[in-house]
Formats: C-alpha cells, sequence, structure tokens
C-alpha cells in the first residue's frame, strides 16, 4: 500500500457556481476526514501570489479551514515539511512546475505526502503537476521547465478542464481527444480526461470519482471508456 | 536588409475548403515568383511521415511542383542545403521541433533561408517553428524539446488557428487571448494571432497579411489591435 491522501480537481471555476463552491462539501469532508486545520496554499501557477492566495482564502476560510501562503515564509520547504495540507492552486502548468523546481518543492512535496503527513489538494494545473508528468496540460508553454516530469502522486496523467467536441463547431485546431490521441503515439500512461465540475479522490490504493459528470478515460490504442460518477477508479494505480 | 522568403499559414484545413485550397492562389504566386519548381516537404509533425507527404502532395502537385518527402534522404541536413523550399507542416509542434534538433537541420534550415537559397513555407506548427521560439503553440507538450527557442525565422511570435471567445461559452479554460496575455506577463515579443485561413507573407524586411480575416496583434501591456486584411505588418521586424 502506497500512503496518500489526494483530492485532484479538473477546475476551481465552474459554470453555474461562485469559485470552488461546486466542490465545497466533498472537499470539506475530505479535509475534516483528515484532521486538517490549516491549509498551505500555494499561488505559483499565477503571477499575484498575495492576491491569489486570498482569493483562495475568501472561499475556503468561511468553510472553516485557515489558508495561508507558502510564498510569505522564508523557508518554503520547511513549510511543506510541516503542513497537513498542501494546496496547489491553477494557472499556468508550465510556470508552477518550473517554480516548484526553483524552490525545490518537487521532493519535499512528494516526501511529505507519501509519508502521510500532508493532505495535497490540487486544481487545474495543480492537478496536472501532482500526475506524473505535465505533457497533458491544456496549457501555453511560456515559460521553459527544466522536465516535464512533475510530482508523480499517482502514475497517470489527467488531463484537467476535459472538453468534449463542440456540435457545429468550424475551427479547425485539435480536439482535446485529438490531442490525447497524439499523447498516446509517444506514451504509454493513462490518462483521465476529467471534466470541469468532477475531482479525483485518492485514498491510498484507492480512487473514486467525485462529482456529477463522467470522466473519460483514454489508453493507448484503445477506444475511450466513460466512467460514471462515484466510480472506482483504483485500477488506474496498479498499472 | 535581412533576406528571408516566407510563407507562414495559419492552418492547412479550413471551414468550407478542401486540404490547403484555401491559400492556393497565394501560395502559387508566392512558389512562381521565387522560381520554385520542387518542394523538400518536412512532415516530422506528424508520425507517419510517407502518408502526410503523400497528402501534401495530391494537393499541390495539381498546382504544378513536384513534393519529396525529406524523410527519404539519408542526409537530410545535405537535402536543406540544396533544397529551392523547405515546406514544413503542421501537427504537433513539440514533436517537430525535438526533431529539427535531433536532425541539425534547426541552423542548417536558417542558414539556407538566410541566404536567399530557399523559400519556406510553414503551416500550423510550421509556422510556429519559424518564429523565435514555441512559447505560443496551441499545442499539448506530448515530448519534451530540449528547448522552446525555434527557427529565428521572424523576430516576433505567432499564434496559429487564433481563436476568438465563442459567445455563451460555458467552459472554464482560459481563452486564446487570456493565453497571449500569460504569455506577455514573462515575455516581451509582440504575437500574431493568425487566424484560420490567413497567413503572414514574408519578403525580406516586408510583411503583409494574407487571406480575408483580420489578425489579432498583442503587444505586453498593451490593448490588442485587429489588423485587416492586407495590412503591412512590417514593422514587427523592426522591434
Amino acid at each position: 500500500m502506497v500512503r496518500r491522501n489526494l483530492f485532484l480537481i479538473s477546475s476551481s471555476k465552474v459554470h453555474g457556481y461562485e469559485y470552488l463552491q461546486h466542490t465545497r462539501d466533498a472537499l470539506t469532508d475530505f479535509l475534516k476526514k483528515n484532521n486538517v486545520s490549516k491549509i498551505l496554499f500555494v499561488p505559483f501557477a499565477l503571477f499575484n501570489h498575495d492576491n491569489y492566495t486570498k482569493k483562495v482564502a475568501d472561499a475556503i476560510t468561511t468553510w472553516g479551514f485557515e489558508v495561508e501562503g507558502i510564498h510569505k515564509h522564508e523557508n518554503p520547504v520547511e513549510a511543506v515539511r510541516k503542513a497537513e495540507a498542501i494546496y496547489v492552486g491553477g494557472g499556468n502548468t508550465f510556470m508552477l512546475l518550473k517554480t516548484l523546481y526553483e524552490k525545490e518543492l518537487v521532493e519535499a512535496i512528494r516526501e511529505r505526502v507519501f509519508s502521510g503527513g500532508a493532505v495535497y489538494v490540487g486544481s487545474s494545473a495543480g492537478t496536472n503537476v501532482a500526475t506524473i508528468n505535465i505533457k497533458t496540460t491544456n496549457d501555453m508553454p511560456i515559460i521553459y521547465p527544466p522536465t516535464f516530469d512533475a510530482l508523480r502522486l499517482v502514475p497517470f496523467n489527467i488531463n484537467p478542464h476535459y472538453l468534449d467536441p463542440i456540435p457545429g463547431n468550424t475551427h479547425h485546431g485539435e480536439t482535446r481527444q485529438q490531442r490525447i490521441e497524439e499523447f498516446h503515439q509517444l506514451n504509454n500512461t493513462p490518462v483521465v480526461g476529467l471534466r470541469e465540475g468532477t475531482a479525483l479522490l485518492v485514498e491510498d490504493d484507492r480512487i473514486t470519482l467525485v462529482g456529477d459528470f463522467n470522466a473519460r478515460l483514454f489508453y493507448k490504442s484503445k477506444a475511450p471508456k466513460e466512467m460514471p460518477p462515484n466510480s472506482d477508479l483504483s485500477f488506474l494505480l496498479k498499472e
């Protein structure tokens, strides 16, 4: 058994909901079950760390949790080593990953999460970096990271903000599914297409799909599979 | 004056047209004006090089030009050195750039184009790699290239397949404009948002917008500007 407690959200914003509200109940349950009272927020996927931390704190403190930004700590590695919950917010995945490496947080977060010391919450880019690598991000590569390898808290890929083809669309850019099929020409790991409004709850060796929509599961050289809400996706950890 | 003759297409496929047909007249003029009879096609942005070369040849040979795939040459650098036209097709920008470096084609193409020996035609990913770097590609980073720096045939960035926000869209992934604004938080070069159905014709120090749609021009910390068909964009080469 691998120890880990992860809550990997597709996106913080969902149509029809205020910021983070779509996942309020499930995320609150997750944090309470793990006795979290204070959250270390990692705002490095966006540029204004203070504003970003305030935005997340404004949403989450009303649920009964304390939020502090990691950028306020002189020693961010030490902050990770003491954290009970690490929440990595969305934004640009390339900038996020580069900053995590620069601040030597990749190994620090891995150790803290795998030792059971802290739970990990990711949203969008924060979900991308939790996986094996960032090769299935939707973001623009605005900065060159030292590698595409990421936190490897789970041994597969996620495509957050997964998007179905828009009927009647006349644009000729690739669909999301075509992009993931391109990924599978060069890579073997499964990809979970995580639609907005859904999340993966990872408890040690068990994964549950959270939210009201299906996930779309992509394997190399196989037809994609729709997985309904509450599906047990633990098999993804065995391959 | 810098010598160069480039035809940089947003996309080979455009709604309502057969493959490459939207640009048939302008591209034929460009090639004839430069006395091209044979085109060296670079299919490295897709996986099946033979099929891809055949698809392009099927379209272009009927216009009166010969097409050969660079992958058929034992020495691709030598093929570039002898080429009169180099056409780099679209697909995945990351895979394309990585392959160009692996086969030592980046410097070879630069030298050939800047010496006036060959004209350069790019489409989509082939247009991305013609610019200063690939940081404004739309593609998924399915493979890690040695750098994001590209052919630098022009000193600015292009976003091919440029897409306006879709009215009534409920998806919360970033719009194309938001992504380019993120790029400008970390980078200073102008970005030409090149809509499907348009191209840039670059003749030495002169640039003309080709096609029936506006281009959208993005500068760091400025409001974007719409440039109508046939605009003179030569000022982009002076900054």
